[in-house]
């Protein structure tokens, strides 16, 4: 199907099914913030979850952490974020819109095949292409969201809400170091919400003004840094694909160098094919090499020495960190989109039906059995939901008693339950249950008694 | 052991052995906020998952959430908050510190028997004992964090940071209703975090100015509100036992109907022995019965109607709301209290030793296993490593070669690690490690082809 629609697709099932609900709905929603219903929430723990198990849990070099969102100035005003963290925002001098301008600048290059050599004075506004050069001069806007702590809204209660979870890292790579017994290389981990001021959020939950990050930073020793970048963007590239991506549908994105952020390197994205309007390509995560800024700017501000000493070679230094940091509410939409599909099936009537089907990987699934008794009969009832109530022990599973039964396949094809579980008459004989799989939709005959078996081998890590 | 010497010695292994640090450490800390370092986040998510697990996966009759947490003032308005939630602060016109007043008030009742007659003016200075009714007039301050979104300042941007999880749930109840089939009576639960003002924060993390809620709404006929009551009230008891609380650490505490919130028409708490100077009981979690009053709000504050069309019945009802709410930090606090000991046990040289240990329920235990080669050795050290990495499949795993087997013994007790696994000289030999348990001390020789097995069995749930 055509990239554009399949996108148009996936945001209304979204939508439609309850992954996915414009926050605070009721009261006229926003394009800014989104809710997560009973199956979105269920799929992004399902990629928290292999996340922290490859990148934390399995590796002996990796521990975890949990800082917290709102910090004092100091730290960003140590890392740079107060004084670089801001857009350039310019207003229409017609509609008095705000717009941010290397974003106009953007887009008359993408136009015209060349940036506007004039600036502003050369830039239509978007809503009257007739009227060139009417915006106020430029100043910067601060993306960090303020919170006032304490009795009175002034300057001595200012904090900011955490615009990535990196800082909390670093504040706390002292602790963690004297605690945790690791040893550079090593790294903590972190998954938590971030709060931009997005001033042009959209393109549904790919930019929100509160969203979740994966965040990594590894601390090695000076000039081992450039070996470990590549350790890790082999690391993060292979666990995508491992999970299911498309290999075709990501890439790598190297930062021009002149583009680089204040603390950088080198930063290299992997960007997913979403087919936005107007942007084919765009960011799902980076790894950068953030060298010593970090710990050298916190030592400056803080006074305390973040400095390690390497006992067996005799000798201090200050970590250099690589940080592969994930967008996951991305990653989510990343993998909704890539594995729809729709497919002409063959029908009873000897022609095809349309099936709408999530190939998600299993262990990201939010459902992994249905269990549905062929008919809503006093005797079937009972022993579906008893299934279902067991298996419910190990996995999500899903009951569903209402409709019939191909309606009901088709409803968890959709959401991609990658096993249902049907209960028969014949059951009551046979003790045996039909499953099917989604993907073929084959269907086998297995016994009650080895159910849980057959499923937890064809479940591995989910 | 005492009480009070229990507490900080609980407080100080906590940040003695990486579960919780003060956030922003290194620029001063604050008391009102603490970061959860790699055993902090390890036991946090433990206990999230049995509470999703027991109260969300295992159940038909409920279904998860993760909702926004900022939203627009209205939400705020229609729920009471912006009206509502906020505490009585004045300030010594001594030392200029602002206080809360009725806090003011509860401490004098507590020393004096009886509440101040002439309020303020009986109060003496906190720190001047001998100054009496020096205070400002009390004035009402909002317990909600603001924030701006937007390029300014001002009232339009205005948005609040929640202080509990509860309206974005209400605010996706017809969402919810119309996308996952369910029916009255069912629930939505979702763990994430709030934020409050908390002018005085304290207790260690009992109460912080952010922190994570896990609360449930459960929507129920009119009419089944107080039965619904009892049985979640059971509910959440018997979650708390099962986990290994100890029965005589926790009690009920009915809220006097005077002291209700202005939604509750029911309110009892579960309280904690956390023996906190001046307050020996705190809240650890409450069920309330919420009436209708937030579904009848935000139906007349946003227009949409929230009542709920019974076809079998053929009536239609605004549900009442029981609200299980659990405070997931005071959970973790109190679990770590309730499963510190220190235990004198025999020694090699016919005496006794101190022996520190967690007796957490091994769901709970931040680590399960501990993989530890009896020495420094190069044939030890790789077969260890490599059934800690094969066991890290399954379990959160700890590999340390690092000190005498005692003492690594030792700092896992303290931990609370179930399992401790060691690889000694013989294992070359008879391919099998030594197991130790954690509470009874006791060794036991496992071959190493059924160590999964072995401690899977012991591992149930974990």
């Amino acid at each position: 199907m055509a990239d554009q629609s399949r996108l148009d697709a996936v945001i209304t099932l979204a939508q439609h099914r309850g992954f996915v609900f414009p926050s605070g709905d009721i009261y006229g929603g926003t394009r800014s913030a989104w809710d997560y219903g009973p199956l979105g929430v269920a799929l992004k723990e399902n990629i928290k979850k292999q996340w922290w198990n490859n990148f934390i849990r399995q590796r002996r070099d990796m521990v975890g952490l949990d800082s917290a969102v709102i910090l004092p100035s100091a730290v960003w005003e140590a890392s740079g974020h107060v004084k670089v963290f801001s857009d350039p925002l310019t207003e229409s001098l017609i509609t008095h819109k705000r717009y941010r301008a290397d974003h106009l600048f953007e887009a008359y290059e993408a136009e015209h095949g060349f940036p506007p050599a004039n600036g502003l004075d050369d830039i239509a506004d978007p809503e009257h292409p007739n009227k060139v050069g009417q915006w106020s001069p430029i100043r910067q806007f601060s993306g960090m969201l303020k919170t006032y702590l304490g009795v009175v809204d002034d300057e001595t209660g200012l904090h900011y809400l955490r615009p990535e979870t990196a800082q909390g890292i670093f504040t706390n790579f002292a602790n963690v170091l004297q605690t945790s017994r690791k040893k550079p290389p090593f790294g903590i981990g972190q998954i938590g919400k971030a709060f931009r001021n997005e001033i042009t959020p959209g393109n549904f939950i790919f930019r929100t003004r509160e969203f979740e990050q994966m965040e990594i930073e590894f601390f090695v020793k000076p000039g081992t840094d450039e070996e470990w970048h590549q350790k890790w963007m082999d690391a993060v590239w292979d666990w995508f694909i491992e999970l299911g991506m498309t290999p075709e549908n990501i890439r790598w994105f190297e930062h021009p160098k002149d583009k680089l952020s204040h603390y950088s390197k080198r930063t290299v994205d992997i960007e997913y094919k979403f087919n936005f309007t107007g942007s084919e390509w765009g960011e799902l995560m980076g790894v950068a090499n953030r060298t010593d800024f970090d710990l050298k700017t916190h030592t400056d501000a803080s006074g305390k020495d973040l400095s390690y000493f390497d006992q067996a070679n005799n000798e201090r230094y200050i970590p250099y960190v690589i940080e592969p940091s994930f967008g996951l509410t991305r990653a989510l939409m990343a993998f909704l989109l890539d594995s729809y599909d729709e497919e002409q099936v063959p029908n009873a009537k000897g022609g095809t039906d349309k099936r709408t089907v999530l190939h998600l990987d299993p262990r990201l699934a939010p459902v992994k059995v249905a269990v549905l008794p062929l008919s809503r009969n006093d005797t079937l009832i009972p022993l579906a939901q008893k299934i279902a109530d067991d298996l419910s022990l190990s996995w999500d599973v899903d009951y569903d008693d209402t409709q019939a039964i191909g309606r009901r396949y088709r409803r968890q094809d959709e959401i991609g339950t990658p096993y249902c579980v049907t209960v028969d008459f014949d059951s009551l004989e046979d003790n045996a249950v039909t499953v099917r799989d989604r993907d073929s939709m084959k269907q086998e005959r297995v016994p009650i008694v080895v159910l849980q078996g057959y499923l937890a081998e064809r479940l591995v890590g989910a």
